[in-house]
């Protein structure tokens, strides 16, 4: 039976502080406060271990929901999963994605197919020392498997996407760790949100069945064969645990919105692109089939490993001005906005372990009218 | 009658000093050095004030083809238009296009249709206090007709891509020119390359009749619904003149490849790669028809002056640590890069009055077999 | 007879939203945080158009300091003058200088000297149109007198520091400027920062009697000669008006701090910054003298226009990888902190008509005890 | 006996291409170019992965000096010890140093104490998995004692400075020490360069007994403890092995020059510059005693690992935009350029294990008359 409805609205911002476009749902009665079950939202910061307009916004959201919530921010922050990927290169618009569910009241009837549902979990704080490795994955596998039970969902075919929100190093918690005796996956903060994205997808690979669960150590940012054709994982300095957010579709969801996903096999797969557009009824361009309306894509990028694009040399790995992940983005994001016919996208950088080396799964959602 | 024929040769780069595939060419007998006209190069500097990578490159060629032409380096750089882009961000790959124009012996008969030709011309050198401004501006328009003389083109719509390599202001020419009691269009190195990028293409609007040709200097950057649908321009530090190639179809040659063009009206316009392909006969995704096969694509990319791409903002004109250039060139080369299906594409930065305000001109060379 | 006194508190920061060292000093009881006047703070963005971290360290204060004097955040941005300077390359370290103003109940008898004392004043908005030209100089010029006299000092010799935060141009307020039939001074938001300082620090000059006040609109930003000894302003996104912080010595205060100043005159001018250490009774390397303590070093730092430094040519303003102000801030920071022996030192970029070209004002607080 | 004689020469550059300075000093017979045993340069690439201006400049030096030496350009590379450091953050000047040596023909009598001499030396070419780890490190000590021997010097304490030019890892270097089963110290081709400097810094601590050889691959970037005082290093990309210089005074030497040391305890450490400065008599501000001149300051720069300059946090390791190096260049290169009052210095990046965590080696060479 349809019990719950998950909502999507997709807000354009003015900066990493506008919470302008939420507050007008909110008092338009078009979002219920209480239903936000998380957001997730691409900052114009840089996306790498400097990035404060992830925090920013994240502090904003929450003085703004506060009062509406009846909440201090601190509890709005325990209470809604925020998800703020850095970094709009080149197209790429500023945005946010807010999720709601709510329960159904009177379930709809005649409605077909399975529908939108969304799930949440975290995992326990981590150490400095265990990020990057097994207990990092171990953790958030259990984590998927608890928000995919809290999305309804049973069957992994059925997971389109599962976001990962995870910590990065500072030389704060490297040195935290050396005081104890203990050595870091890496004692660069930049690596180490490599690491964590990493073992965080390696975890929702495992949860899904998409690879075995005897991951060592030392398959992190090696073994690229091992990946997740539906993980994005996103690493940032303000938290010590995994936030985990599974999206698929579910029979016990009423929502007007569906999910799909392909998997990118490199940066300029053209052609995956238009498979998870068209598996939700969109076609190149953003021209929809009647009924349909594109709402987002949700896409992880990254310069491929190899160093290279079907046998052509990038440069994105030498290039000490401008971090991968910033050239990945942009790049990635110029295909994504160009094929879906709008540059308000969500493309997050740093695909490790998520999709096959260089390239990385491509979500859709649509709306059903 | 077909009296000449031009050959196209994509070689792929291993650093912008590196010659390697170009020698490998003119040993195997595949490229005749005497017959090289002009060299196109996507370098992997940062395509700004202080990319080297562009002169290092052309030093590297001048002294490799040097002996092979029984000239000095500094002939060659005479003899041969070598025009460098600087700037291969996110997925794009560095390479060099070899454009070779020989006499032909034996006019081929039953050849259809015009194929591809191309001519050059150069102006004479500019005063600092020139550039991005109507001198420059009309000189290069006699130029570009030069050109197309020199490629056997009459007809203005026959023309596809003119590629212009224009000057730069350093603080030294600056300094000159105020020293004689002249100001220049800007006192910025960085923004004197838009300006005389912009003038360079408005000289290619008045020659083609796009434009009409009264032009004032405040039209440059300012009346950006002036434009040209064709015209390519580069600035680099190494010249005060304008270096003007002209790439179109011509019933006198006897070339086995064709050229078509498009005009991309925004940074995410797939429509317009799509038709430029087709145009050649090339599906997305670079399948070929029959008898076709894709050489290069060639583009201009910029990041829309009014700060938005179809309504929404985009964040590369506030950017202070990315250039907008570099911002434009990684975004517009991954959709370019994904609808080609390959990343050794010729986009270059900056499309100030190429192609209309946020677009640019997207040309493609196919070899018919 | 000394009527106010005014504290000077330095706080090192963890990050922009880092509000914690000033809450422990209200909470102690060191700070009275209605006597709170303005804050000067060292932010780890990139101090360009995109640099978030000014504005959510603002916000980060004004949503802690609400409770503590019973307003609203917006109400405490009103009251107290936040200026956050972004930028701490090298080895700068972020951190927050707070001034505090209170009367004197009982004046102290005995106190040698004149002592440090602050003023503020705040110009009307500013048009788009009229940053970088004569408007906003006038306004600035009056601005300064009323806030030298609400510091109580009378004789211009009297002030060290004037620091200004002043408007900048957004591709937003270039097309409202634009579509009420204006031309703003440039259209490049980075740019305009340049302007919008240069024309802040001649106000200053016409203010003290540097310079005439007969300075045109094409002065600005050309007439390097033209420049006040003592002005240091900043511009931010966040504001449409200036606001001017007078620091300087009067008979007024019973201050236990004393402020001095030098003149840089060119970037690596070591001489200066030890002669304004000098002035308040430090030597190089911080060994104060019995009885002084140096509080912190406040200057502006540029990249010379000319392009050299001592007959030397430097690349900052040809490198379109960094800017120029980054470049800037990272030299004079190394060398004033190196003086300074602390490398907690408010080093602020883009010092157009703020000292000679190339140079800046310096200036130096000591506590006496 | 005095038998040898060591020239040096500073020459300011215009660009990484420039060669024009050094080629008048030989037209004019100033320099005897079959007498140039080495030649340091800074020039003004990003000093990181793609810094393509070290080996422009090599190769434009080797082009020029091949027909002044009748060899080819590569065997002018094979001849002379060419070590470009990139990166002229801040007020940095690009210039090249120019190290002769000749024999004397007639010792000059009544010369006191010991002068300038130099010697080199070459390890073998490291294999990938070598890079970073102990056989870089003791390859690099057995070159630096040849490199004394070289130079006439016995004495440990005669060293002043060790520049040593070493490897770096590309993708492609990674993945061949991959395809013969060997894991490289690092897949990140920035963080190869740190591990590179820092075995070959080690190499010289151990040559000249300032540390034990017993050194692990583990303590490479991680005991910070062990460094030397002497030894700067840079990576390229260009070499496999390493090259050793060595720089020091010997009593065989009949130079006009004399070189000494401090050792910068922080990036900040004003008092080490000054006294190296003073141990070959010149005083801050590059005023010089009678009879002595300042040639050039050779001094490395890092971001301290630990993350702090004298308890204040420093935000350089954090930072995703500009390299950490970068950083560090510039600022110290602020504070050595104020001292020695000119900003032609050398001043490198990558300090590890070249002097204690966050400081470096500052070397001064002064001509006497």
């Amino acid at each position: 039976m349809r019990t719950t409805s998950v909502g999507v609205f997709k807000i354009a911002t003015k900066g990493p502080g506008d919470v302008s476009g939420l507050m007008r749902l909110i008092e338009q009665g078009a979002i219920d406060p209480t239903s936000i079950l998380a957001i997730l939202g691409k900052t114009e910061g840089n996306g790498g271990v400097n990035d404060f307009t992830r925090e920013y916004a994240v502090a904003a959201l929450c003085n703004a929901l506060a009062p509406k919530l009846a909440l201090t921010p601190e509890a709005v922050e325990q209470r809604i999963a925020f998800v703020m990927s850095g970094g709009t290169e080149g197209v790429l618009s500023p945005h946010l994605t807010v999720f709601t569910r709510q329960q159904v009241e009177t379930p709809p009837a005649g409605m077909p197919g399975k529908r939108l549902s969304i799930g949440m979990a975290q995992t326990r704080d981590f150490l400095p020392e265990e990020l990057g490795r097994s207990a990092q994955i171990s953790e958030t596998a259990s984590a998927v498997k608890a928000a995919m039970a809290d999305a309804g969902i049973s069957d992994a075919t059925d997971v389109h996407f599962v976001q990962i929100k995870c910590p990065l190093l500072t030389s704060e918690r490297v040195e935290a760790a050396a005081a104890r005796g203990h050595k870091t996956a890496t004692i660069s903060a930049y690596s180490s949100m490599a690491y964590s994205r990493g073992a965080s997808a390696l975890g929702v690979a495992v949860a899904l069945g998409e690879i075995a669960s005897d991951i060592r150590d030392e398959d992190v940012l090696r073994r690229y064969d091992l990946f997740s054709k539906v993980a994005s994982t996103s690493s940032g300095i303000e938290l010590m645990h995994n936030v985990v957010i599974v999206l698929g579709n579910s029979g016990t969801s009423a929502s007007e919105f569906e999910i799909a996903h392909a998997v990118m096999s490199d940066a300029i797969d053209a052609a995956a692109v238009t498979e998870a557009l068209g598996s939700v009824g969109i076609r190149p361009g953003a021209q929809a089939k009647a009924g349909r309306e594109l709402v987002n894509v949700f896409a992880k990028a990254e310069a491929s490993p190899d160093g290279t694009v079907r046998g052509l040399r990038h440069t994105m790995l030498e290039d000490t001005d401008i971090s991968s992940t910033r050239h990945a983005r942009a790049a990635v994001g110029g295909l994504i906005a160009g094929l879906a016919g709008t540059s308000a996208v969500y493309v997050s950088g740093g695909a490790e372990h998520q999709g096959p080396a260089g390239g990385g799964p491509v979500a859709v959602i649509a709306r059903l009218s």
